[in-house]
């Protein structure tokens, strides 16, 4: 019986994140996390047996039902090692920790490994958008506002602009990514359990079990003190936007009526078929449409009282993997989106010709009286005669082509950010 | 491999709603409409070769991948049907539909077969609550507001009240549940594929298929208006925040200082030998958390451009699912904790003592100035004298068992509503 | 100096609902919550001093200055009213209310008096929407999905639908509107202070003091069950939705390369004399961006400890008021924006022929195979040739006119609906 | 007519924090940004009329209403700004830009100014919890986890880890505090209509501008790339919720059952003369659960289409100010929490012998078997005999005070962090 196979999520179902955010690779993690703090306190054979057995199968199915009666995995998690190592090493099975110690560090090493495709998924749409922005840099097309025909850009600033929220995305990611601490605080934060089993210097253990486990040292167990799951909310959140916004862009110029760029490989439909369908984008779309929300609880769950909070904690597990996987499947889908896209300059030159001018009205503001412009621009929408006819002057002035700016120049400048 | 077994679920895991949301019962519910579909349009042998072959195996995992390339799962699923019926059946396979007809008639199949458990949890809950009420009528405690002791309630109405909240969400979610529609209107809800077919009388069909699928039927198609979709979210948040409510009293009511109920199964620690955790109020209450966010994003799909979004729809299955899963497990948590509370009217009675009578002190503002009262609510603080010695007045006047009010009138006229 | 005058908010400034939810208005609802309840409990003189006192002017800023001490702005209400009236009606002033109370009573009175204009501003826009879809019953456009044409459909379909949602949203605005409840429990809900000063039938005064306010008796205090306040969330976070839908539609359609429809009186720019931008459609899509926001803190505050919440209730005030602002801002400007809606058949006739035929290639699925479509929408897609001349039949076929199915029907069935 | 005086925000009610995000302050922002554009591109003369101009006044109401028509109250400002300046200097009000540009602008001012007595109050709560966190090092007190008694801990470890928290804030509303952007791009965003005037660098010109109004340069004009907006809105949610998690911890810890602190000032009520409620704590509570939906609103506002979208854009002002107001109201009352907060070291003491030393039991487990060890705990539980007698050892061994591990030294260590 499986509950979640990915069937409602094909957003992310075959990505690297799906699979990096298992309950299978968080029970791995979970046991990473059991046999790392072993190596750091118990004798070496003991060390050895724990880590052994760490690496042996545990039904997560089992576990998750008998988790019910504590509420968390590790309880019986750290059961079956137990059972699973040799009586000699038995005393040192998760000595000294609490649940919330495993559980954290164990969330804290599946984002480390959710991260790395990530940031390589942003990185390949990052250098996709820089090759098209540099080759459509003077690419003309209608800028739009409110919907609307405003005045020209260029399809490179687009891009362009594209690329900066990704590596954005990408500078925030890394930099937390750097930053997820291992956790060990022991029942109530004050490590006192290790103190207890005879360890001077309980401090230096838990740097030393985030050495071995991989991760930051903390200043502070931070069962309560919930920063580093928040900078992961926030990080991802601004990901899975920066995504969104190439989506929704896409999914304006693929319109039908629009047209000004299609996707490499377009969906098919179960009804219509000569459908071809932006499907990265939609599911892009859809992903930044949820990812907010869990950010939101998570931002919320930091309002932890106590040492261990009544369900603050247990509040986050899930929507910081769902979070994971939205960004990891829609950085993935960005990534082949960005790679496969196709620009089509014919439609953006044809668009910018549909307001007969009025696209550069702006421009014969300092020429024109605004007034007579407004005035002008009134004729044209009634008559369809070409504004530059309408004030009697030269066509060249109310070229689109001639009226993007600094586009280029900003493209430019924009390509420089590594 | 396995995606979610509920590992960090066990809010949810084993519970009867996680198998009614689980992936297979999604795969179940789309080929009960596709069948049911059939049925109602295809000869009586093409109907019965695809109700038959929709009882087959699909494999959720193959289908899960291979909605990537079409954006749902409805696509492969459609093909994977075709080809397990003889050829005389195929061309009635999917016929005239979309595959937003089939997920979301799915999701309305999956939403009613869950709300059936979560509204016999609720009743099983405000039962028992029901009986801690009548038992505990004259219970006498402290009322609580903005953590301090207020005035005297009791037991009986603070339980009548959770009973009360429950019976609201039950009300709500029973009127949504006798709603949810089916969903037929083809490629773009005109249902022109089926006209196109042959059929005459479209919305008739619509119609039959509907009451075969044993669904409400819609008055248009619903696949950019999705008030069911909102409906839903309302009635499971708002059961949600009912159950919260619950545990959120029973959370402050079990804190080892105040220790005026406790669970009866309190769940147990990895470190701490001797913790009776209320683990079912924490996971209710963990739910309670999340469930706003799940809802926020269902209503923030409302807003469905076109006849098809691209990506409000797609935005949708997971949060819904999520939102059915935490609304039934929290109901079924919730059912065992009322059934199994213990309440501990000698740790209430204790506790009402704790302010030396000033619990009671806005009794005296009948008799006594303002202004006095609070000078001697300052000496009882001060000194620990009772306040009715600070006083000066019998103590009678100051028993907190003498001043709750309408507490028993109200239980008992709450526990008349059915 | 003033805080808010509207500067941010162009969605509501000058809107029925923003008066109806101004400081002043909640003020004066909070004093006719403490004038009815002098009425049903006081001296017929005290009442009347009391009452005539109430009608007087409070410093709306003072209070919120003095609000931060106590935490609520009753606190200070009550001071400053019991100091305007005679010596023998003090004793009446707020008698065995406690501020929640007040501030309960004053939030459902301030509800009640916005949600009358949002409802005639519902039935405004439907109105408008129905003249528009019986006049475009029979009018063909585009049907798109996943922002591609899919098949026709109807304006007259696609208007009747966006009335639907609205109805939809009015029928539960109007059910929770008919619900709203006073409040009244006293300082812990078991309304013990009007037992003591001597009334023998408190539930009976509360029923009183409902019919005086105008306003639902409530089965119990619901101080902290918050039903009546989600069930607000609800219909109010289905409201947004509903005309949000509408105004996502009216953006794709006024697109400059769509232009369909357009509004009324489109709104200028700060820079571009040629502008005419959907401005009511992008103050309702902002509306509708929000309001799901705002609905999850109210559920969350559903989970209120205690007899007063110590966040969960302060945390729903503001909420509360923006929710019903935003609402009121939307609805109002979708009457105006369905009342002025300009539809542009010739438009919708012409993007009909953008796919050469293709938009209707699903209606050729019972007399083509499947692939031969395919391979024709190919090359259609390359050539340009028309859909019928490559499959070499009548070009009566694609025609998109007579492929709307039962959209006429749908639509008359629809605009039954009252 | 007032729309908002604070009569529903206690929390934010005359703090700095309001005063710089009120209307005005927005108004006067806007001004500051159309003056500084004036002083970097018109001449000496026509800048200082702008300039001065601007110094006067403008009737934010007036500006509200007139707001609706275009949308924002850039278009009419800029009216009544051209209006008030001396004929030659009008062709240099606002050239160029649109009005993204100087709304963006303004509210990065409003952030900026609003930031410094947020950074201001964090670390004058963190200087006051750095004092109580030293003068408490060695206090002992009951660690709590799913509000049960764990372990011991100390109230300096949780007064240290609070201000950890509020440093980690400070440190990411610094950092963001740094990074806000100017806004220029014009029309599109392609600064097309600042070379249309003459201007040969207009990326100089950005750049001029950005210093003239004391903000950061952008690498691009962001009217759609909104990264500086989800940084803000980031940042400010993890402040709410740092703040959050204090107001929490000293709820629980204020309850009177606990009573092992207070809050300087208590606030009182309307009905009950002895409460000394917790008001700043609720106050900061009700903030951080309004702050992360703020934050999602603004995290979807990233998913903005087009060279300025038709909603998103629109939908971030009020969340925005919002945010900051929360955050800013949330700062000032923790700083004056932090600064007045008693603490009750007897009570904890007295609370840590509760449990007849269970909660020492951790301790005991490299001593006794676990099972004995249960069974001892449940013994204690019924007979309420000292853990130590019922185990038959030495007293010392489960005297709480002596088992607080690490939580000195954790303390120590955390307050060397600047």
């Amino acid at each position: 019986m499986t509950y979640d196979d990915g069937l409602l999520a094909p957003g992310r179902a075959g990505t690297p994140a799906e699979e990096t955010t298992s309950d299978r690779a968080f029970l791995r993690a979970m046991l990473d996390a059991e046999a790392a703090l072993a190596r750091v306190q118990a004798p070496p054979e003991a060390a050895r047996a724990i880590t052994d057995a760490c690496a042996g199968h545990f039904d997560a199915r089992d576990l998750a039902l008998r988790a019910r009666s504590g509420g968390n995995p590790v309880i019986p998690l750290v059961a079956d090692l137990t059972a699973a190592v040799p009586e000699h090493a038995r005393p040192y099975v998760h000595r000294g920790a609490t649940s919330q110690d495993i559980l954290d560090t164990a969330a804290m090493l599946v984002a480390a490994r959710t991260l790395a495709p990530v940031l390589a998924d942003l990185e390949r749409a990052a250098g996709a958008l820089r090759a098209l922005a540099a080759e459509h840099r003077d690419t003309v097309m209608p800028g739009r506002t409110l919907t609307q025909h405003a005045v020209p850009t260029t399809f490179g600033l687009k891009a362009a602009g594209w690329r900066s929220m990704l590596l954005d995305a990408r500078d925030r990611v890394a930099a937390v990514r750097g930053r997820l601490p291992a956790q060990l605080g022991g029942a109530a934060g004050t490590l006192a359990a290790f103190t207890a089993h005879g360890c001077d210097d309980a401090p230096a253990l838990v740097a030393a079990y985030a050495r071995e486990v991989g991760l930051a040292e903390p200043l502070l167990p931070w069962h309560t003190l919930r920063t580093p799951v928040a900078d992961l909310a926030g990080a991802l959140a601004l990901t899975a936007g920066a995504l969104g916004k190439t989506a929704a862009d896409v999914l304006v110029l693929s319109r039908t009526e629009i047209g000004e760029v299609s996707e490499g490989d377009g969906g098919g439909s179960s009804a219509m078929p000569h459908k071809a369908n932006p499907v990265r984008a939609t599911l892009v779309a859809a992903a930044a449409r949820r990812a907010p929300a869990h950010a939101a609880v998570l931002y919320g769950s930091l309002v932890a009282e106590d040492e261990r909070p009544a369900g603050a904690w247990h509040a986050e597990w899930e929507p910081l993997r769902d979070l994971l996987r939205l960004v990891g499947g829609a950085a993935h889908d960005t990534a082949r989106l960005a790679e496969g896209l196709r620009v089509h300059p014919a439609r953006m030159r044809a668009d910018l010709d549909l307001t007969d001018g009025l696209i550069v009205s702006e421009r014969l503001r300092a020429h024109v009286p605004k007034d007579r412009l407004t005035q002008a621009a009134q004729e044209v929408r009634t008559t369809g005669r070409p504004l530059a006819e309408v004030l009697g002057i030269a066509p060249g002035l109310t070229d689109p082509t001639h009226y993007t700016g600094a586009a280029a120049r900003l493209t430019d400048r924009a390509l420089e950010r590594r």
